[in-house]
């Protein structure tokens, strides 16, 4: 199975104008392929493409189009149009799409949509990003604790077609507190006259609806779960979270750590679609900070310039020694940062991954000292004594350089700061610092 | 719901040997969280708890173990208790397990399995790790496409409790072929006497047995799906792979692909459970190969001693130009190598990409120059000439390390090379190269 389809035929059908064709051939089609075959619609023809839809299919493929061609869209069809695809969309995904928009638009939008949709509509923009309450849809099966299962699965048949899904489904009790859940599983494999209290699971794991999203992908790893019910503060349930929107956000949290651990300001927009501007925008910030702070870097190598000009060749040997030292610093920082990301490494570790780092340090240490040794005694052509002084510099720093990458993302996090800006770029410029003085003050005992 | 629950009860009962209250409060837990409860249970009394366990229990907690620990009690049980177990798990969790167990005990487990599941457990042993037969499982609802939908639910109700999922169910013709797939929900909301044949969706998609797990992880991203189903070469079902294996899939992905962009070798292993030897490897084959690619830096500066002598002071500015450098590069080739693995970038959009990373360097390049002209001229005492140098190489540097940053990770993916080694480390022993030409040929220029 390839990931991407090929969509030719529905191509020259439209260039053909066979539209009767087109539109028995799209309605056919899954929405998520239907969205892509639209990046690849002319732009003076998507609007025409749309309207061979049918209602179900145009609310089901708007939503998984990409925010700026459902702006696209959304400005070329009329007011009446939008508000049924609106109407069509499960909350989630219209709180995802009208979230993107301005918010003069939003309210534009909203005018016209009745006035519970729009209350709820309005109440979940309100809750914060990267939160439960953001991600959750209102859409879920749910039981008074009182209902038999006979009465559970007819409701599920009468009203199942409109959840999001119908395979986890949650008691209450008169309150509307959280009390179970069941499966759909052993709804069925259950005798009908029994109670939903009786077969639930009453242990159930739930989050609060300000949550954070990062947290409840991992209760979700933790426990291989394909929804979670989300609570109030009185513990009444308002909605669920379902794991193909998990999937999105482990991505999404994925590739901020990644961008953040690259110096780069995290952004959720495709790199294609991002204008330069903002591209530069979000690299300028980092570039300008470690510039200036490795300005610390040149006034050590200013105030050793008395060792320098006595042994130019010295100077031949900072980039080696900076790169290597800034290498292994990021090693250790990003096996840290991920560790903590997912889990498996705590702030209480923190004496057991120092000593880790520094026994690790060591063999690496020696091992790059001696091959860089053996390489400048054979080819290098430089007194012994640079030769030493260069071999233990390296030494050292590679060790220290593990240290620093290891506590730095610790102590971040003890700060409540994200521990992935202490990665590569911010711990090269801090351990070039250190490795320059160690490599001038071992040259000042050798050398001079 | 905080993510690590308090096991401090259940600690207390084993302390003071109150087994029965222990073994009544340990059955009714989760098995994700009796397996974390296993982790704080004293090595002396795991088995003691263990055997606390009831069959299924004993099962479900164990393939929520890590490999070290399902390997500590598969070594102190009897072989007879071994065999219930492998008995209980699913194909896929034996199959995981026994994966990471040497040859000779695997086979020794496998003896006194039943042949056929024997035969089955061999077969899946022998997929490559990484793809889809590795991870899929064959515990799945399949209905031939004659029967009744009466006929399906009855199925569902009567082998359900054994199945992975029983939310997708696969339709398949008298060759074992799949044809089709229902959802149960649909099975639900449909008429009894009609044939699942007449409600399948039959546009499905499948992957086959080789297909690679991260193509695999974005087909269930695209689709949000919940089970997929794998096909052998003449389209026979063989089993399904689902939503929550797929989470893990795209974590270790993840993981892949940072520790690689740090330079380091892959490893599956936690942290913390790693030794200092296998740490120590997977660090140091990276960083002694920059290291020695490090030594064109040095070779460069040696090439341009007079230029040096001439003036000590430019020593100085190598770290900031060679820091800038590397983390201007960094940046893009980060973007540039996420960007490809979720699919947003293909290799044709190459000029594309060029055109912008230029352009961005440009922005970038100009502010940082003329950030950096005038700290010189503010604080820096040095003549204007130098000022002018350093100012006009960083410039020059960042457009051109923009430019290899986002060329170097394409041209990987075109050689069919895991871009993500083509990251900040890599990038920036070649940017340090190509910075000190920049320098000290504008150097040249303008100071001597």
């Amino acid at each position: 199975m390839e990931e991407k389809k090929n969509y030719d035929e529905l191509i020259r059908l439209l260039n053909q104008c066979k539209y009767a064709e087109l539109k028995e051939k799209i309605n056919e089609e899954n929405a998520a392929n239907l969205a892509e075959f639209f990046e690849e619609v002319p732009e003076d023809k998507r609007l025409l493409v749309f309207r061979l839809l049918t209602k179900d299919n145009a609310a089901d493929t708007f939503s998984y189009m990409d925010s700026d061609m459902q702006e696209d869209i959304v400005n070329s069809i009329t007011d009446n149009e939008v508000h049924t695809i609106i109407d069509e969309l499960s909350v989630d995904d219209a709180v995802d799409f009208l979230g993107e928009l301005p918010a003069n638009v939003v309210k534009k939008i909203l005018k016209d949509v009745s006035e519970d949709r729009r209350n709820i509509i309005n109440h979940f923009l309100n809750y914060p990003d990267d939160c439960a309450g953001s991600i959750m849809t209102i859409e879920f099966m749910e039981f008074h604790w009182d209902y038999t299962i006979g009465k559970a699965m007819e409701l599920i048949r009468k009203t199942g077609f409109d959840k999001e899904t119908i395979y986890s489904c949650y008691i209450v009790d008169n309150k509307r507190k959280l009390v179970g859940v069941v499966s759909l599983r052993t709804l069925l494999l259950s005798d009908d006259n029994k109670k939903v209290s009786d077969i639930m699971e009453d242990d159930v794991i739930f989050v609060h609806t300000l949550d954070d999203q990062e947290d409840i992908a991992n209760i979700f790893k933790k426990y291989n779960l394909i929804a979670l019910p989300v609570v109030d503060n009185e513990r009444r349930l308002v909605g669920i979270i379902t794991v193909d929107d998990i999937v999105d956000v482990i991505e999404e949290e994925n590739t901020e750590d990644i961008e953040k651990m690259s110096a780069l300001l995290p952004s959720e927009d495709e790199y294609l679609k991002t204008g330069v501007l903002s591209l530069a925008k979000n690299r300028i910030v980092w570039l300008l900070v470690l510039m200036v702070s490795g300005t610390f870097s040149s006034a050590i190598i200013n105030g050793y310039e008395s060792v320098l000009a006595s042994s130019v060749m010295l100077a031949s040997f900072i980039p080696i020694l900076m790169d290597t030292g800034g290498n292994a610093g990021s090693q250790a920082s990003t096996l840290i940062i991920r560790g903590m990301a997912v889990g498996e490494i705590a702030l209480s570790d923190i004496l057991t991954v120092i000593w880790k780092e520094v026994r690790v340090g060591f063999i690496c240490g020696v091992i790059l000292s001696a091959v860089n040794f053996l390489r400048l005694m054979i080819f290098g052509g430089t007194p012994l004594m640079v030769n030493i002084t260069i071999s233990l510099s390296l030494c050292i720093t590679v060790i220290v350089s593990k240290t620093i990458g290891c506590v730095l993302p610790m102590f971040a996090k003890k700060l409540h700061f994200d521990p992935a800006i202490m990665a590569g770029p911010l711990i090269t410029t801090v351990v070039d610092s250190v490795s320059l003085i160690v490599f001038f003050n071992i040259a000042s005992i050798f050398i001079l």
